[in-house]
């Protein structure tokens, strides 16, 4: 049986909406191109209360098992993505924000100033991505070939 | 003088037994080969109070200074092993972990699921390893230059 | 405008003074040479309450947006910089961290054993580096490209 990805796009944004949020579009045809279905998709502002409780509920959906957000992860003083993240997981992930920072650097080393953060709760993955197009991209295309079976083990379907 | 490692190993696993617990008795074996003591050999269930106490009880043993794991440090919903780790370590040691993923994930991008942990609990220094021969074999590999230096900073048998 | 970024150096050990700590003296050259003012330098002991406290201080001075730490890093009983750090940041940069043990884990494997910390109070990026003067010029090195545009973010001098 194919892994069955459902999952949750979250940009975090004080300034974008819908019409204009290109990264959290990317995002949602990179995982439909990757045989995923999407269920929501949401623009909260870089608030930490208000990513924690958007995160929060979508981490207990049912029909939710995968969260990307995208946005928040940096220096800036409202950047709170990675800290809401980190207040609702139960266990970290760590290997894929090291993953994806790691191979970012190559291209540059602005790379370690992303304060990306994964893990997991209940059986939702929740990996936070920076907030540019490009960067959603590349980020994708770093996890994609995990997603799957990371997603199979969160819903116990294997026994590895 | 040599480093005198004298280390535990803790398998977490539901369902192995010490007659067929290949990964505890390859890290057994790649311990002694090091040079190191093995005082203790357990299976413990992935039970996240049980792994605590288990974790607990042998760092603060006189007669072990290395505490090796192996299992429980994926995505299954029952693997804890590296949030009973983290419970009980007072100093987390984040290089450690961080060169095990960077250097397994050359070979294979799954090593980005990994969320081994390794810290320090008084003078006793605990790694999680994957759970497999393979895995363990060649995390062993990546820190076995190192594990001499570690112990004797950690017994304080150095000027470094 | 030019990024101005200004720096304390804190160093962390039971032993040096100012007349010998060579360390703090290469870190407060190599700042400058960078661009950057100055504004501290202290020495501090081995001490989880004392470093708490320095570091709290420090990060909450307006005269202050960047310290750097040397020493206290390691596996010694007393090395615990990065516990002090962590206990005063409100915000992890775990890029930081990585990308210094990544960079420096090519010339020797002990590079694993940096515990180092990075993360963010208030305006204030805090980095921990290891206590030799080879090990903060390397690592400094390796931080230097993303300084400017770290610490203009904080201060939200972008649109970034």
């Amino acid at each position: 049986m194919k892994p069955l990805i459902k999952a949750a796009v979250v940009t975090a944004s004080d300034s974008r909406h819908l019409d204009d949020d290109v990264s959290g579009t990317v995002l949602v045809g990179l995982l439909i191109a990757a045989g995923a279905e999407v269920h929501e998709r949401l623009i909260v502002k870089d608030d930490l209360e208000e990513l924690i409780h958007t995160l929060h509920e979508l981490a207990d959906r049912d029909d939710i098992n995968l969260i990307l957000t995208t946005g928040g992860t940096g220096f800036a003083p409202r950047d709170v993505t990675p800290e809401a993240t980190r207040a609702i997981i139960e266990r970290e992930a760590p290997g894929i924000a090291e993953a994806i920072r790691r191979e970012t650097a190559a291209a540059t080393p602005m790379a370690m100033l992303s304060r990306g953060v994964a893990g997991i709760r209940g059986n939702t993955l929740i990996i936070n991505f920076p907030g540019s197009p490009r960067g959603v991209t590349e980020c994708f295309e770093i996890i994609r070939p995990v997603l799957g079976h990371a997603i199979d083990l969160l819903e116990d379907r294997t026994n590895h």
